[in-house]
């Protein structure tokens, strides 16, 4: 069925049997596939074309550097790993259009990233917590499970960089807890095995208590001789039987999971505590910073949620280990389609620091609406912290450009499951590509990256099609942010499963999302003279955060309270601004299947048909934003719309 | 634990051996379990009390009379359950100080309404729909399950004059569908002969779609002749199995059950469908009125789900079989703590009805909230309906007055399980007690019976104790709700639990279930220039709720949409009296709390501690009612309280 294609579709034909070929790296699994996928894409390059797979010591191992002269491909890689990134990138190259045979080529990168990675929110019984397409690739019936995908999986991930995989969920509960054990350890190492030939290195989760839980102690204190010898020994256990197992990802003393706090220890504590277990092994430790008070009460105007992560791990900065990296989420709140970028980029300089983004489409559509995240994770990384004069960027920050760290990177809440098309919706494969691309070189625009992935996904579909397909794609960040929650508020969601919308869903919850939208304002007060969230920034940002003139009006609800009759700078009050996105919103997801209709004959009917289903639901799922957002502000305010829309009483 | 005792606590003394005895009566094990009552309360009477238990032909079977003359007490019942009932009553007069031994004392009743029956909405796996006391005493693991406690049921039920009792969910879904059939039937026939030594008739509900999902027929149309022949072998199998059986519940055509209108006929077609299947041997059916559209746009205003029931059975009055009563809630809508009464009484001439009430606190603190729900009954029985001159309150339609009905009654959603309690809350006791008693003897005060309760199952704490419990019981209802939705508009409540406060929660939802609240008003305008359900009543009734000024105030937001500015006869503003009621519903639960402490050392401390307990979550519920509610018409209306006090932003 093709499932193992999706962007790499290359045709039908046979693979080549042989090769021009001359090859000068040692041997290797690594080497082998690479070979494979030059192999496979037999009509990209000339019949008689002549290719050089060469190992090149001047360049990082990950890097790659290609050269085209006539009908002779050269691939240079710092190791066999640079190779077959460069034989995915001279294939891409090539079905992009940006490598013509007869003309010269030549191409370096080097990934900025030093890690790539994915986090699968997987559980053992083959669920996927937030997952929208279909179950786990690595789990089931309470195993770990050898799913015929595996390989496809790890190709498609080789092929735009990603390096490496969280397989289970950072909730790690009931079996979970147990992966460490032998019991599971060998399925495991079957995977990490497969992986490994692709440049992929396996994480796992771990529970803080496991030392509990699997090991029967009567403590998980970090600072407890029996618990440290215990995390040494396990570790041993795993690099015995997993030699390149990358490392533990830890979420701790979070939404109810066990951590240091339970011993009066810190975060550091407990994070360098791991560090020191798998340190021998060259493993690193990924501590997340999503930590904050989930049973708030609403009443209390006090306690910012937003504050959270940086108040508690700015103070432990310096404190953590070489081999661990602190984990952190994009935004300070949680993955909404609208946040300002987290305050602890820029704030920690001493700590090693990866960006955490969510392919996986919880707040953003649930890969039933179309919303491509990539130009949400561009924002970010062009971010300046203000830490620095220059190189001071959230890019840079991770890059180890700004403050020298060697270990660090961006890695995404992951958006595939055994769905056919692996992502739910066709188009949110390009989330997945796109992180790939991104984390490998951030100076890459979103509008490339999309071209590039509707190129590769697409290319037979003819120019007209693909133009559609990328406009849609393009547009569908800033349609999405139109139909939900305006101005940077966020959560107007349902609760629990986080799909469509509801006003006051999470407004006298315990999760520290508030509104507190009233009769004539709306908004939390975060600067200075609220609850200071906005003195968190640095230098100009805090001061742009400060004042309601100079915080972009994208965000200006998250930092601020304003009275509905506040004008934006184009003259419109910001309740009409509400109106008037609404039903822009719709407006725009009808267009949108306008333009995918007028491209129906090109596209396979079975992916048409998919994609037509989907935006379906967006449309539905767009209307009932719109009617509900402006009947709950009509209601609120009895303001009506300038323009004499329709809105329900 | 004395579970079985509840509020026959006739103390630990062993039962007598001997009593001095007359029966004129046949044998029968009804009358044997009305003479080891007799044995079990060995204080209450004389040492050398002589009793005399005799049928009366001149009573109706289920009637009794009392006399006592000096130390010989006389119980004359119409058959063996009259003198069941006379014995329990004798009892109750004694061990109520109604009876003074040494005083002449004469008692004679009828029971008013001829069914006086529970619902349990049990499924098979032991849960309880809307249960909120343990699991179900019928069933587990997907079987009939003998519960040991059957008997003690059986017992405290009779000993209230309750007759019927149906012993699964409404909602026939899986196993249940096939309780029916003979690998049930004879477990369910060993409950049905307990119960009957206790004068109780068992009844089950079923699915319309049983034809097809147990009989394998390709359609469960009711006019179809293989499907009545179907349905009079399955009644005839029943009644060989259960010869007293009593009936089938029916819930059809609602919330998704299956029922007539999938074959384009009425509800009248598919009840007496069945009710020809149960008339040789004595059956009833008992068809629910519950029907609605479940599926409602919210934005649609010209759909009143409270006109539902009575659009969907009016046109039906008279066109159903003789032994087919229409079960009807005791309001339009769902057994909110305050609505109107179903218009269907009175309306409805020619066909026998059931007053549906709901002992089990669904939308009424789920029994950790007390609530007291005798006096909301009391109110529907008094409700004098105008389908004629005298005479024609639902107490008499439902008791045959009206239109001579001789089949009918009442039954209430059962709130038992296996608790230890039996309800959760002790006090939640009252209701199943009060229900019993009140549709035994609708003359009865909501007053009498709370007195009654206390005095039997708190009798021996003491009168200081009995009056702080009665005045708890008493103050209950109106507590409930002054602290929750305001002035009859209902459903403030989280979304699918129902319990606690949530004032948008059912507010854009596809229930039907909207207040509409905006800046400036509130409620849903329902008369004849609304969405003309007022007119659904009759004469003084209709001219009643036609206008704002004649509706009475607890239902004004259910009928009618007014300004919060709106003056109430005491002058208060909507708003304002929605503050006031909510400050006061918390100050009266912690009044509720003082009372019980005060009486604390004088009950026992197991019995202590769960009320004290439970009066403890109603506290906090009580608080984010008043919290939630105030702060949301606060921020809506931005008017202050008048009283200054603490409205949180």
């Amino acid at each position: 069925m093709g499932y193992d294609q999706a962007w790499l579709r290359y045709g039908k034909d046979k693979p080549k049997e042989k090769l021009s070929l001359e090859i000068k790296c040692k041997k290797s699994p690594i080497l082998e596939n690479a070979i494979e996928e030059l192999k496979k894409d037999v009509r990209i390059f000339p019949e008689n074309a002549a290719f050089t797979l060469k190992v090149d010591s001047e360049l990082p191992k990950e890097g790659y550097r290609l050269q085209v002269v006539k009908e002779s491909f050269f691939v240079y890689g710092g190791s066999d790993v640079g190779i077959l990134y460069g034989v995915f990138a001279l294939i891409r190259a090539a079905r992009t259009g940006k490598l013509h045979v007869s003309e010269a080529f030549e191409e370096t990168k080097i990934p900025a990233c030093p890690l790539r990675m994915l986090n699968h929110w997987d559980n053992m019984d083959g669920s996927i917590e937030r997952g929208y397409a279909g179950n786990s690739l690595f789990f089931k019936d309470e195993k770990v499970h050898d799913h015929k995908r595996l390989k496809a999986y790890a190709r498609l991930c080789a092929s735009v960089g990603i390096n490496g995989t969280v397989l289970n969920n950072v909730n790690v509960r009931g079996e979970a807890t147990y992966l460490i054990d032998l019991k599971h350890l060998l399925k495991v190492k079957s995977i990490a095995d497969l992986f490994a030939d692709y440049g992929i290195k396996i994480f796992l989760s771990v529970n803080f208590a496991a030392p509990m839980t699997n090991g029967g102690l009567e403590t998980a204190d970090p600072l407890d001789p029996k618990v440290r010898k215990w995390w040494r020994k396990k570790a041993e256990l795993i690099y015995k039987t997993i030699p390149n197992f990358g490392g533990f990802l830890v979420k701790a003393d979070s939404e109810g999971r066990p951590g240091p706090f339970s011993y009066g220890r810190t975060h550091a504590d407990g994070a360098n505590m791991l560090a020191e277990a798998v340190a021998p092994f060259g493993g690193v430790i990924i501590w997340r910073c999503f930590v904050y008070n989930c049973q708030q009460d609403w009443r209390d105007q006090t306690v910012d949620r937003a504050r959270a992560g940086y108040d508690n791990f700015m103070p432990l900065d310096g404190q953590f280990s070489d081999n661990v990296i602190l984990q952190i989420k994009n935004g300070p709140m949680d993955f909404q389609v609208r946040e300002p970028v987290s305050p602890l980029f820029g704030g920690l300089t001493k700590t090693n620091q990866m960006l955490e983004v969510q392919a996986a489409q919880e707040y953003t559509g649930q890969q039933k609406d179309c919303c491509y995240l990539v130009p949400i994770w561009k924002q970010v990384l062009e971010f300046k912290t203000c830490a620095k004069e220059t190189d001071d960027k959230v890019k840079d920050i991770i890059t180890g450009k700004t403050f020298g760290q060697t270990i660090g990177g961006m890695c995404a809440v992951a958006n595939t499951g055994t769905d056919e098309n692996w992502c739910g919706h066709d188009l949110a494969q390009a989330n997945w590509y796109g992180f790939g691309r991104i984390s490998f070189d951030p100076e890459l625009t979103p509008e490339e990256i999309a071209e590039d992935f509707v190129k590769e996904a697409y290319g037979k579909c003819g120019k007209k099609a693909m133009a559609a397909l990328t406009t849609i794609l393009l547009q569908s960040t800033t349609t999405y942010e139109k139909y939900t929650a305006p101005l940077g508020i966020g959560w107007m969601v349902n609760p629990n499963h986080h799909y469509g919308v509801n006003v006051e869903g999470y407004e006298y919850d315990r999760w520290g999302t508030y509104h507190r939208a009233s009769h004539s304002a709306i908004g939390v007060e975060r600067n200075s003279s609220g609850t200071g969230y906005s003195t968190q920034y640095l230098g100009a940002n805090k001061a742009m955060y400060e004042k309601v003139e100079t915080t972009p009006e994208e965000l200006l609800l998250f930092f601020h309270r304003v009275p509905y009759s506040h004008r934006l700078r184009d003259g419109r009050t910001v309740l009409q601004y509400i109106y008037d996105t609404h039903f822009e919103g719709v407006e725009e997801v009808e267009q949108m299947i306008a333009l995918l209709e007028s491209v129906q004959e090109k596209i396979e009917p079975e992916r048409y048909t998919r994609l037509r289903e989907r935006f379906s639901m967006q449309l539905l799922n767009a209307v009932e934003w719109r009617d509900r957002v402006n009947t709950y502000f009509h209601r609120i305010t009895e303001i009506p719309d300038e323009k004499g829309r329709k809105i329900f009483d």
